[in-house]
């Protein structure tokens, strides 16, 4: 079953020609989910391929441009496609003021049902469930009340051993029952145990998205054992005065807190545009915590 | 004297990857004017390599996002850039409402002074005026209270033959006085006539951009002989029905403002998301106005 980040922009505030602010699409069981919507986010989706009236749900980490300016186009281009699917919107307040006087401004109603799903990113809670997934806040230390998305696939079934199913036919209440955790008794009343018959499942995998942030040791609890930790690094630690001063971090404190949250992989992201070139920021990041890899607008990541 | 337009987005409502929508750079001596602002602005013009923070005056038609919904994001790219210098803003009173709702949200003051200048598209009169030009209104024909922007290049003064001043000692004052249109008495009382010792201007040049609006003849006596005129053609004649539903024009309707304006040269753009090859919309046009080209992103016309 696919989990999946595809980075749609690594950047910073500014945009620039290498590189989109932020915005990463979250594909779980082919369920879309969008983190963040930049200005340029709907170019993003066509140029990596993804059909966008697919997503129904977007989080929107805080209201500092580089990571909204792009929804309000999302969304009337949505309209303008003839979309007539729910679309669900997770931020604060503000964002649905801010909506509403853009659609009034052109004196559009929208054709689809937007459901606005007002967050406060100061509770640590769980704001959406569905099917594939459950999705909390993280709340961060930022300028402005930000907060980031832990993403939690569900656990999923015990999966039925193949080499007890061969020669037996079972009815699909049978199989069901199995997978739901039911010994099997056969025509003769021989029982066979659940764990006997059927192998775990895969455990359920995880992507934490933290970002922006100073250096904030109260999430790691939250995000202990993530699959795979996104977590901004703005500067490097030379300039460690600066991510102080702007409530940002460094690539170091970024693995420290991989380290520390003992997760599975570590992605770096929201890099300074300062920036060009990451291997230096990666090696800074890989001395503390060695699974480091960079964010980089279009790249996939499958998290397993 | 340089007189040009570069072209950031030749598209309609929706974004394209290869085509963005409505943004137009106007370069008069080395004057920075842009006519709308669609999302993606601030890339294209990294894209095209125009130092943005020369831009002055920005221009809205209207509050369609496809001509607004980059403006939020190149106002705080200036800001966050360091801009010190003014930026003048002409649109109706909503946008401000807008803008100043999105500063708000962030926290953000702006280190640069925003004169936001209000319109009425419904008055057709002049809204700017500097050394270089004069900036009007052109009231369009849309389902939104639209108007287009008439930028007209101020008259420049005579030249002094270079045959006369040959051999010839004169002052400043005297050079001044003779470009502005005064005779030349030399020390022995001779008389020169000014239209004598000098040659005209160049005529002035002018650029109309004319979008969105259905096909709409008032605007004929005002466009009138116009250097360069930009009008919007969404679709092709076969579509006229879809054209007049929307207020759009087709590039036949185009062309015929074209021809009986007069004007030197027609350039088409805002073309439906339908059009991906233009051989046959330019066709169209020049059927009835032969000098019409396309505009297409990152087009560069000088205007002479």
């Amino acid at each position: 079953m696919t989990f999946a980040v595809t980075v749609l922009g690594s950047g910073a505030a500014v945009p620039m020609l290498f590189r989109n602010p932020s915005a990463h699409i979250v594909n779980v069981h082919e369920r879309l989910y969008l983190l963040d919507c930049a200005e340029g986010t709907q170019i993003q989706l066509r140029r990596n391929g993804i059909k966008m009236q697919r997503i129904k749900f977007i989080f929107i980490t805080h209201l500092h441009g580089d990571h909204y300016f792009g929804l309000i186009g999302l969304i009337t281009t949505f309209h303008l496609l003839g979309r007539i699917a729910e679309l669900h919107i997770y931020a604060i307040p503000k964002l649905k003021e801010i909506i509403n006087i853009h659609l009034e401004a052109s004196g559009t109603i929208l054709r689809y049902p937007l459901i606005f799903h007002e967050i406060d990113p100061d509770i640590q809670e769980i704001i959406h469930e569905d099917e594939a997934v459950t999705i909390e806040t993280i709340t961060l230390k930022h300028d402005f009340p930000t907060c980031g998305f832990l993403i939690r696939e569900k656990p999923s079934r015990r999966n039925i051993r193949k080499d007890f199913l061969e020669g037996r036919k079972l009815t699909n209440s049978e199989l069901q029952g199995i997978k739901r955790g039911l010994n099997y008794i056969d025509a003769y009343g021989n029982i066979f145990k659940n764990e006997e018959i059927t192998i775990p499942p895969p455990v359920p995998r995880s992507y934490a998205y933290v970002t922006d942030t100073a250096f904030h040791e109260p999430i790691i609890p939250i995000i202990k054992n993530v699959t795979l930790l996104y977590h901004e690094a703005t500067f490097m630690q030379d300039k460690a005065k600066d991510a102080r001063e702007k409530f940002h971090s460094t690539a170091l404190e970024a693995a420290t807190i991989a380290k520390k949250a003992g997760v599975g992989k570590l992605m770096l992201g929201h890099y300074s545009a300062r920036y060009k070139y990451l291997s230096d920021m990666q090696q800074e990041a890989q001395n503390v915590f060695p699974n480091t890899i960079m964010a980089d607008d279009g790249k996939v990541v499958l998290i397993d």
